[in-house]
């Protein structure tokens, strides 16, 4: 039965070993796997980082890049001597790398010392969130002519290092066009003599390398791909982006949606800095604040109406706040929606007209029941009709904004998760207050008797 | 320079062809990758659907299935013949033969018409969120005596539909027990004829059968997995997960935690029929209806204040909703923490005096803004001072309910995601209210002069 990891324990002897004996830290350390080095790594305090980083060799200082967070990435490599650091440069994946490089200051110098400088740079030149910036160069690549049993041979001579997809062999022409691919069970259950360009497949999946970071998750997810070409407007092959990426990709890009529809600032963690969590949340909230006194005006003008009934002020956040519910619930499904591909722009009307049938199903319903309550409560029919009117009608302004916001956010060229749901909250407020306090003042001398 | 897939076109060529010439449809969907298939597919009305199906043979129902989405999966497969339908689950990886199966009535007799049916049979007991339910059967089997030559050459010998982790190998004893791992480079690296006990590595993470899904994301995640092996409690190996079953997960949480804070039902989309976004979207804001009654009893309890003075009810939404959206973005941030692993009950101190802290920095800022500009606008200093106060004391009850919302939920067993978002506004809504015309009446007579 094989050992499972235990990452808590192992913590805890690395702690102790940092204080008492350095010397047996790093035989510690290399029993560890990665992973979970680079997590006690971030648990450390200043002092211990630096033993800890000491206590490593280049692959494993490389390996320790590799799974830091980029924010550790950039703190870390700071603390690492610079020619052990082209080292452990050269012992990381080459997109990671260049991640690396990317928020290095010395980044030129660095790569000029390294082994693998060449393969690292051409990938510098991309941004991080496209296909470019997320592509490795550690795959293989085979010419047409080539048999299949050497396609094979080549696992044995090439640095397993510098190959990090070993499962897909690329089949290009002496300029790098891309012409095919084949894996390595094809490979294995074709006859040896054979060549590849009867083996591969020619139809490839591939993107342009300026493709954005979210389309690429969707063909792996879609077409479930192990890794998907970069190929260039001439069809050369560039480099190619792993499933291990993509995963991280779902993850971020669901994240930042679900932090931008609750105005969260997109690169804050339950432990951000105070300073760096007020930086990113008070903007928004200063936002919805300026909003929200646009709702206060409305209030301010039928003051003289709530001075001849206060009665009519209890059901004023309701009305707003169960319309500004429904519209959230509206526009988180047309956001995501739109993300994952399920829903596009051409579908506007199709989504309107279904949303207009829920808005107005879902007005009946709690119109009916507020203007009920609200009459038996108070014991006044204008009140109860009133209110029951404005929710039905606040329910509709709900349904057209949880559908137009995000959608002309897209057709503007905006982000539609950034400020769908707070435009939209607004949004009800203020309708659902000017509706509500406008019918009220109409039928004022109903209700203040 | 291989061809790009041309999804819009080929779409359009079969819905004509299904019109015009039913006979060339057959060759036209053999030329589609399966997942353009099932896209269209979906897309087509219940005639179009049965015609489909007759023009496909049993390997290529099987591929429909299996990229289908569960729902439509279920409506395909009461479509198919049962003898077709036997054929196409043996041409589907066993999980989701198993994941079809689940739902259909008749599994029993189909398993036993199924050549496969052996291997899919234990798959069905565990539930579909689970390892147990994820794992696929499809995998490469050996016993560490044999050479790894020979654990190449199984690849020419093995059936290909039945394996669908190929690039792994599990060693095992003749009891199934797991003993340890080895990919194809690693063999294709070693001399052919050392034994997979010299070769193979032994520190494999793995899960237990009901580990949960999300559980099991994290560790392929963490640990950059391209397949995750499920161990029962005697060390048989039962099966293994695949990457691309964990993108999807990570993909369908997401979206469940993001739909969850909404209050939206976590089985809707966009195109949902109507009556369907109804029963999903009605019961939660019912509950949210149900609650805005309490904030208004509250509001009922301070008409005489209002009565005095209305001047009082422009700043009641506004210290309510500025708390309720301060309250949202930290409860979408320890939600969303919590699910990727990144905060756990145990950080609950830390973690709230890290957001008392802001809860307080946010509330001077807005609560002094607010004070200044009621005491600008309406002329009274008491007016402005409460409407101040009341607005910082509702951010420290945002901030206190979005740490101790979610977590609580956590520690007694619910989902955090479920009912955070609107606990926390009815919570602000109550408090805001009530600190406010609380205040508002105790000052009165220096508000109504």
């Amino acid at each position: 039965m094989p050992a499972k990891y235990s990452f808590p324990e192992a913590s805890q002897d690395v702690v102790s070993l940092l204080k008492q004996s350095p010397e047996e830290l790093a035989s510690a350390l290399a029993r560890l796997h990665p992973v979970d080095r680079a997590i006690i790594f971030q648990g450390l305090g200043e002092p211990e980082q630096v033993k800890f980083i000491q206590a490593l060799g280049p692959a494993e200082l490389g390996s320790l890049l590799e799974h830091l967070t980029p924010e550790w990435r950039t703190a870390a490599a700071a603390k690492i001597p610079r020619d052990k650091l082209a080292g452990a440069l050269d012992a990381m994946t080459s997109d990671d790398a260049a991640d690396v490089l990317q928020v290095l200051p010395d980044a030129d110098s660095l790569l000029k010392s390294m082994r693998s400088g060449e393969t690292v740079k051409p990938l510098l030149q991309y941004k991080p969130e496209t296909a470019g910036g997320l592509m490795t160069r550690g795959f293989i690549e085979v010419r047409p002519d080539m048999t299949v049993g050497d396609a094979l041979a080549l696992q044995r001579t090439t640095d397993v290092s510098s190959v990090e997809v070993y499962y897909y062999y690329y089949v290009t022409t002496p300029d790098h066009v891309l012409e095919g691919v084949a894996n390595v069970r094809e490979l294995l259950r074709a006859d040896p003599a054979r060549l590849l360009s009867e083996v591969m497949r020619r139809d490839v999946v591939h993107v342009p390398p300026n493709a954005d970071q979210e389309e690429c998750a969707h063909l792996v997810q879609r077409y479930r791909l192990r890794a998907l070409p970069v190929v260039a407007e001439d069809g050369t092959l560039l480099g190619t982006i792993t499933s291990d990426d993509i995963m991280d990709i779902l993850t971020v890009e669901a994240t930042e949606d679900m932090y931008k529809m609750a105005g969260v600032g997109i690169k804050e963690w339950a432990f951000s800095p105070l300073g760096e969590s007020i930086r990113r949340r008070v903007p928004w909230l200063s936002f919805n604040m300026a909003w929200a006194f646009a709702g206060a005006a409305i209030i301010n003008l039928f003051t003289d109406t709530l001075d001849r009934a206060a009665t009519i002020a209890i059901f004023m956040p309701m009305i707003a706040g169960q319309a500004g519910n429904a519209g959230i619930q509206t526009a988180t499904i047309v956001v995501r929606s739109m993300a994952l591909g399920e829903v596009h722009l051409r579908d506007f009307f199709k989504l309107l007209r279904k949303e207009w049938a829920l808005g107005a199903t879902k007005g009946l319903i709690f119109g009916t029941t507020l203007g009920l309550i609200a009459y038996v409560w108070k014991g006044n029919v204008y009140l109860g009709a009133i209110a029951g009117t404005a929710l039905f009608l606040n329910m509709l302004v709900a349904s057209t904004a949880g559908v137009m916001l995000p959608m002309t956010l897209r057709r503007l060229g905006f982000d539609p998760a950034t400020i769908a749901g707070v435009f939209d909250t607004m949004l009800t407020d203020f309708m659902g207050f000017l509706i509500y306090l406008g019918l009220a003042t109409i039928f004022i001398s109903q209700i203040a008797k």
